[in-house]
C-alpha cells in the first residue's frame, strides 16, 4: 500500500514506452507506478517517480522491486520464467501469472495449448533438425517462416527461408526454432481484450495493422470493412485464450486473415501493445488504465470507440534529410503546425535511426485522411523532411 | 534542454493537482515536467520524476528551481510578483510573465485593467473605508460582495456581506478589500483560451460552471442552451483580455451570466483551471496539453469537442457515511462496476472532509444522463454511499 495515498502499488518490470504510458493512465487512477528500468534513462525512467534500477535477469532485483509492490506486472515478455515462479513462491501477486506469461514467451508452448484448445494457427512443427523445415516446405510449399521459440520481437527472430540450404547458418547458432507454413495473408489484424483475476473480460473493436519489415508501422481501427462474423471470431480465440491460459491484463491476439478468409493465431502478448494505442485518445478506456484496473482487480472499463475511426502511425527514426531540422523539438513544432488535429506521443528517446520513437494518432470519420494526417506526420517526425 | 532527450524543460511551481496533471500531458509531448513542490507527498510530487522541495515564497529557492528550467509556469497564483520580476531580470524565461499575472493576483489591477479595456465588470469599488461598502450598497442595494484583493481562491476570501456592520470584523484584519455589487444571476460560465509568446490564440466551447458553496462542483460543457452571441462575446473578452495583457498560457475567464443576458468578468485564472478539466477526455486538446504547447511556443492543438457533451463533477470529500467503504480504493472499485464509462482523475490525495480529491468525466449526447452520471459518481467517491 502506497504510504501516502493509501492504494495499492503497481509495479512493472522494464522501463520501456509500454511503462511509460501506463504509469502516465496510473496517475488518473491516483497512482503511481513503481518501474524496475536499467536505466535512469530509460522512457519511463524519465517520467515516473518510484524508478528502481535493476536488471530483469536478476532475481535479487527482482525481489527487491517487488517488496514495495502489491503487484508485480511487465513492459516485456523477458523476465525468466523461473524467476517469475521464485516470486510468486515467496508470495509476490505476479500478474499476469508465470502459467499464462510462458506462451507469450515460448512460441512452441503457445502453439501446442492453442492446438489443444482447438484454436487455429497455421501449420506448424517444432524444428529439430533440417528435415522438419524440409517437410514443411514440401507439405505447405517454399518459403515456410522459421521461428525462434523465444526471444523475438518486432521481426527479430522470425526469418522467411526459401530452401533447407537458407537454413545452415540458423541451425548452426543453436537458437531452438520452429517451422511454420507461410500463410497467403489478406492483412494482418490485431484483437486486443483484458481479463481480471475475478474473470471479468473486456475487448476492444479488432484492428488492422500495417507492417513494413516485421516492424508495425500503421495500426486502423477498427479494422475496416471487416465482416462481422470475422470480428466476432477474432473476439472469440482472444477471450477464449484470455480465459483459458488464465489471462490477467492486457491480451494482445495478432491475427492472420487469410486469403480466403480464415483467421489463424499469429502471436501473444500479454502486456499493453503496439497495435493498441488507437484507444489512448480512441477508446473510452485505454489499454494501459485497462491493464491497471485488471491487474487491481478493479471492474474493467468500457471499451467502445471515441471517434468513427481512427489510424496511428509508429514513428521509426530515419537518417535526418539534408536540410531538415536535426532536433525533434523543431520537428513537432513544425509538426503542430501542420497537423493541428493529430496528437504525438514521444517515449523520450533520442532519434538514432531505427529507433520507435514515437507514434501519432488521428481520430476521425475519413479513415483514408486519417491514415493520409497519420504517416506523412510521422514520416515528418522521423526524417524531418515530407511536410507539404 | 533536458540532458536525455534534448526537448526543452519546463518547470511549474507549485506541487498540486493542476501541476500533477500537466506532468501527465508532458509525458505524451516527450516532456517531464520539472516540479517545484512544498512536500514529497504533493500531488504532482508523488508521480513526477524531477521534483525539487521548496517554498515558492523563498527567491532562493525560485531561483535554484529556474536554473534547470527553459521556462517556468505556475500550479497557483501565489508566488509573489517580486519574486517573479526578479527571475525575469535575471533571465530565466517566466511565462505568463509578471505584467499578466498581477491581473490574476490582484483583484484591484484586474477590475482597473478590464475597466480600461472596456471589458465588463460588474460594479466596483476600492474598500478604504466602511462608506465605500455603504455606497455600493445604497448604489446598487444589499447585500454587497466583498472580496480579498490578493490570496482569495475557492470561495475563501469573498464575503456577502448584508450590512455596514457586518463589515467590521473584515475591516479590522487590515485585508485590503474591494467591493462589488451582487450580480442578479442566471448562471455562471467559464471560458478557456490558451495563448502563445507568438501571439497564436484558441478557446475550447464555452462552460457553465455550477458553484455549491463558493466552489465549483460541476462543470458542463458546452454550456447548454447558451446563444450564439452569448458564447462569441464570452470567446471574444477572453481572447482580449489573453491578447491585451500578454497572456502566455491558459487563461480561464470566469463570467457572471446576468439575468437579462448581459457577461460580466468574475474572475481571471492564467494557468490550468478547474473548470477545463473537461478538455481532458472531451476536447482534442486538453488545457494541460495547450499550456504546455503555449509556453513552449509550440503551434496551439485543436480544440474541438471530442463528444457532443460532456459533465464533470469535483469530488469533495465527505464525512463517510456509517458502513460506508472507508477506503478510497473500494470506493473506486465499486464506482466502477456501477459506472464503468464515467472517466475517474484522483489527485493522489487522502479523502480527508472537504478536501478536493478528484473529478469524474461523463461523455456523450444526453447532458441530463451525464450529469446524473458524474455527480452521483462523484458523491459516492466523496462518501461511499448513494450507488444505488
Amino acid at each position: 500500500m502506497h504510504p501516502s495515498t493509501g492504494l495499492p502499488v503497481v509495479g512493472m518490470v522494464g522501463g520501456g514506452q509500454l511503462a511509460r504510458m501506463t504509469h502516465q493512465a496510473a496517475i488518473t487512477l491516483g497512482q503511481s507506478l513503481r518501474v524496475l528500468a536499467a536505466s535512469p534513462d530509460d522512457s519511463a525512467a524519465l517520467v515516473a517517480r518510484d524508478v528502481v534500477i535493476g536488471e530483469h535477469t536478476s532475481y535479487a532485483d527482482l525481489e527487491t522491486f517487488a517488496k514495495a509492490c502489491d503487484v508485480v506486472t511487465f513492459d516485456h515478455e523477458h523476465v525468466p520464467g523461473e524467476h517469475i515462479r521464485r516470486l510468486v513462491a515467496a508470495g509476490h501477486t505476479v500478474l499476469p501469472g508465470p502459467d499464462a506469461l510462458l506462451h507469450a514467451q515460448d512460441k512452441q508452448a503457445m502453439r501446442i495449448r492453442l492446438d489443444e484448445l482447438g484454436l487455429p494457427s497455421p501449420r506448424w512443427a517444432p524444428v529439430r533438425s533440417a528435415g522438419d523445415v524440409a517437410r514443411m516446405g514440401a507439405d505447405a510449399g517454399w518459403p515456410v517462416v522459421v521461428k525462434a521459440v523465444r526471444g523475438g520481437y518486432d521481426g527479430r527472430g522470425v526469418w522467411t527461408v526459401h530452401s533447407p540450404a537458407e537454413l545452415e547458418p540458423l541451425l548452426a547458432s543453436g537458437t531452438r526454432l520452429l517451422v511454420e507454413e507461410r500463410v497467403p495473408l489478406r492483412r494482418e489484424l490485431s484483437t486486443l481484450v483484458a481479463r481480471s483475476p475475478h474473470g471479468q473480460g473486456a475487448a476492444w473493436p479488432v484492428a488492422e495493422t500495417v507492417q513494413a519489415g516485421g516492424v508495425c508501422v500503421e495500426v486502423l481501427a477498427p479494422a475496416p470493412a471487416l465482416p462481422d462474423d470475422l470480428a466476432e471470431n477474432a473476439e472469440r480465440i482472444a477471450l477464449t485464450v484470455a480465459r483459458e491460459l488464465d489471462v490477467v491484463g492486457v491480451l494482445a491476439v495478432e491475427l492472420f486473415e487469410r486469403t480466403d478468409g480464415e483467421l489463424l493465431v499469429n502471436e501473444l502478448a500479454m502486456r499493453p501493445h503496439n497495435s493498441g494505442h488507437w484507444t489512448i485518445e480512441g477508446s473510452r478506456t485505454s489499454q494501459f488504465e485497462q491493464h491497471l484496473r485488471a491487474v487491481l482487480d478493479y471492474p474493467l472499463g468500457a471499451t467502445g470507440m471515441a471517434a468513427a475511426a481512427v489510424a496511428t502511425a509508429n514513428v521509426l527514426a530515419g537518417e535526418p534529410a539534408p536540410g531538415a531540422p536535426e532536433r525533434l523539438d523543431e520537428r513537432l513544432h513544425h509538426l503542430a503546425a501542420r497537423w493541428p488535429a493529430v496528437k504525438v506521443h514521444l517515449y523520450g528517446k533520442q532519434p538514432r535511426p531505427g529507433r520507435k520513437i514515437g507514434h501519432v494518432t488521428a481520430l476521425g470519420d475519413d479513415l483514408e485522411e486519417l491514415r493520409r494526417d497519420a504517416t506523412a506526420a510521422a514520416a515528418y517526425l522521423a526524417t524531418g523532411t515530407g511536410q507539404e
